[in-house]
């Protein structure tokens, strides 16, 4: 089987930046997974004893807690800072913007639209800064329902795509006075789905590595189901079935923002195999 | 002949609103002609002896001066003012919020971009507010060779059609940090739009009443184009050919912003007489 790279995949910075920080910071913990992606989670316990806690109550009595790359809640920000918990800050820049964005307009009387999934963590965290309750919206369909103000204020979740981005804007514009456009969403998110695009309209089969629960990874397989009718998402090697690739000559691979290198480069070495 | 006329077509509010304040100004002046529909303007000028003056530095002797309905420049307001002119404000409304809108943003330091044309008195109106030079564009491939900032206010020409907006904004919001749109078309405009996006896709022939050099009956005339080859831009009955109608059974009937109910009556008839 021969094999073609994204141009652009894998490791984002706000992802290295987090695994370096954990790195440093060994026998700590994180408060739920500091990235969407189990087999690094599995590595940096096993190598660096940090582990993941899910439940902000149970990190009182530890000395110090990560911040995931998808920053957390407000609320628990303020219950660690309480507690005196040391805090180590590993939440993406790029999701801090976000959370800045909708503390700032929600105060100045915007009616807030996240655009994303309303229980995926970066989400729950930005929606924590908005002083009135957001709109969260994970398509124009759930847009078109609700009842919009004159003043409008959106963002995204980083790991969205752009053009349901631009689709949601086009909405408000119609509808709404004045909106005000934060285009949060990633550069890395960005070019990663602009290169799957692109590929998965000359390859038989894509393959998108990465973590199941990762947005981003999903989102890359959502664009390449688009273009590409064979196309599958692995988490790593084990994943992958020989009697998908019968009958096929290029296989296409991509990876999601949280995936490791050693992960990509083992799909590969199999799917070369095939 | 079977002539239907669109859902919406014909006098706005912004143009009622100012024939009434000729009407009720006899013997005034306008700078620039008040509306952009020559018949109208001569039965002003006819009836109630309301001229036309372009010149804003002949207004200076004259005792009053209406501000014709696309606005007119800060400095010839200034000009009028500091002369000691009585100005009676015809400006529409809805032009005057891309004046105000555009006066407030660039203040706080967005670069400005218009959509409309530079030549356009509305549009020239609407530029003297902006404290930094704005960029106008008339279309998104003019926007393209620009330089852009990382905060952008967009403004529309009240008569401007709003997929094209709509393209624009898509364009800075995926090249821009921050993008505050404030949809200035107005609704006359979009109602008058859409009326004839359906009524040209199920007749024959189309007839757009209006004058020549009037906006929005041009984007009028552009849209029924799109969906009906056979369309037609008159000013009024006299402009009306015989032959376009010929082994036509449907004409389709709209007539811009600024054309008076008597001069689509009459267009009208002659229509339904062939």
């Amino acid at each position: 089987m021969e094999v073609k790279m994204a141009k652009n995949y894998g490791f984002c910075f706000g992802v290295k930046r987090a695994i370096e920080i954990a790195q440093k910071n060994k026998n700590s913990v994180s408060l739920g997974p500091l990235i969407h992606n189990p087999k690094e989670i599995e590595r940096l316990e096993r190598d660096f004893n940090v582990r993941v806690q899910e439940d902000v109550g149970a990190i009182k009595s530890q000395k110090s807690v990560i911040i995931r790359t998808h920053g957390i809640p407000k609320d628990d920000l303020a219950l660690l800072q309480d507690e005196g918990v040391r805090i180590i800050d590993a939440t993406c820049p790029y999701v801090i913007k976000p959370q800045q964005i909708v503390e700032k307009m929600s105060a100045q009387g915007y009616q807030i639209v996240i655009f994303g999934d309303a229980n995926h963590p970066e989400v729950k965290g930005v929606i924590s800064y908005s002083s009135t309750p957001p709109l969260v919206v994970a398509s124009l369909a759930e847009l078109q329902t609700q009842k919009l103000g004159k003043r409008v204020a959106l963002v995204s979740q980083t790991t969205k795509q752009t053009p349901k981005l631009l689709e949601i804007a086009s909405f408000l514009i119609t509808h709404c006075a004045e909106v005000r456009i934060f285009n949060t969403i990633c550069n890395a998110t960005f070019d990663n789905q602009e290169a799957v695009r692109d590929l998965s309209q000359e390859v038989d089969i894509m393959v998108i590595v990465g973590g199941k629960s990762s947005s981003n990874t999903k989102q890359l397989f959502n664009i390449a189901k688009e273009f590409c009718a064979d196309s599958y998402l692995v988490e790593d090697f084990n994943d992958l079935d020989p009697t998908w690739f019968v009958g096929k000559t290029l296989c296409g691979i991509s990876a999601g923002a949280s995936t490791p290198d050693w992960i990509i480069a083992d799909v590969r070495e199999k799917i070369l195999g095939f």
